[in-house]
């Protein structure tokens, strides 16, 4: 008997418009191979299901799926790693790549951009190389480095810290923490806030930071809405700054 | 008289193979929106003139320039901004935008990958914002985000701290620091190395960091050769493990 030859990991990558403005073709954001592996693709592990099959619908109109959506298998990640993050808790996900250790290829994705950057999934990719199953990411958009590239601060030197604190007293002094690592280091500091909750992050952005800290806010990358701006929080307070709902990156450095 | 509408500044990425191994097709790693507005640009910021003429004939094969090559105005970033970092200088981008505030769209890129991350271009970004010139990321390959969301570490904490120093005690003494922090605060340490120096980086680490720390490689990211492995330093010690000379990220994690 010989042992099969193991399956890849595919980290597949998605547009950044979360299903609600599929007016711009897919082709647009994410390059041939993705499109081509994605669509070869049978069994996938992923946040949400219902959105990895509308996302396989898309992909259907330009690269045919090797398989019918229902007869696909697509499993979700467990409420836990959604809510505490993949290493928070004692997570095994090498169950989850049973079918890959007996040949079969398996795509890894998330609601929107890149799997296990800002979104959960990275137990599976930890899974897979302790299992020895190869890895390979894909190309396409991954909203915080297009944040970073298009703020115009320091990209040689930068974090990605997740979201601040929801209480208005602790998310102030994390604020300042992070301002004070920025200034001293020069290490820009990016973070993320649920889009309801834009516009209270946003006023204490303007109203807690220093007048000299450059302050950047991106919102609908890749969409026709998109917008990236960049002032000194000096100059963003000399301005009329509401900020839209949409999914924005907030980043501030020297 | 009317003010002329201003430009764009668009990030262009480009593929990661440095010219090397142009094999593969360019539509696999440029999506269609991005090879679409790159073909149309005349004016071009860049780190490397004749690395840009060669992506531009790349991008001819598949969309056809709005120009020819020779006709484009192709500007290269002045050697103080590679040496020391784009905002290490007194270096003041905005004379290089003048076209853009007369109308013209401009393209910035970068050797590999994304301007700006990584690489030089942020104070032209930062003299865009400064103008009022929109700015557009395109989307493309980022070794960074690649090498990340495949090494399995935390992505929802994370930083990219550039190069380490070069002497082989102070840079000991940088990676007892980051991961000292990488093990306090969870937040994964990404970092590079001239690829001819990655085998002295690489003995360095397996040398002088904890057996329990994970410590990934992800090397030839989107090329032919691509190879990521995340293991414990323990697990890394107890195989063979030499390194290519390819571009490589190095990641430590919890």
């Amino acid at each position: 008997m010989t042992t099969p030859q193991k399956g890849t990991l595919y980290l597949v990558p998605t547009p950044l418009d979360f299903g609600c403005d599929t007016s711009a073709p897919i082709a647009d954001v994410l390059p041939q191979a993705t499109l081509r592996v994605a669509s070869g693709l049978t069994h996938w592990i992923t946040e949400n299901a219902k959105s990895t099959r509308a996302f396989l619908k898309r992909v259907n109109e330009v690269a045919p799926l090797a398989l019918a959506l229902q007869e696909m298998q697509i499993t979700e990640l467990p409420r836990e790693v959604h809510k505490k993050g993949d290493h928070q808790g004692e997570f095994d996900a090498k169950p989850l790549l049973a079918l890959a250790l007996k040949g079969h290829d398996i795509g890894l994705v998330s609601e929107a951009g890149m799997p296990a950057v800002a979104d959960p999934g990275s137990s599976v990719v930890l899974a897979a190389h302790q299992l020895g199953i190869r890895v390979v990411p894909l190309v396409g958009p991954v909203s915080l480095l297009l944040a970073l590239a298009s703020s115009g601060l320091n990209g040689q030197n930068f974090a990605f810290v997740g979201y601040l604190p929801q209480d208005s007293a602790a998310r102030l002094q994390r604020l300042r923490e992070l301002e004070t690592l920025a200034m001293k280091t020069g290490q820009t500091q990016l973070f993320i806030e649920t889009p309801y909750r834009n516009k209270a992050l946003w006023e204490a952005l303007l109203k807690g930071l220093q007048s000299n800290t450059r302050l950047a806010r991106a919102s609908g990358l890749t969409l026709p809405t998109m917008d990236v701006k960049c002032f000194s929080v000096k100059d963003w307070r000399q301005q009329p700054s509401g900020i839209s709902d949409a999914p924005t990156v907030f980043a501030i450095g020297k």
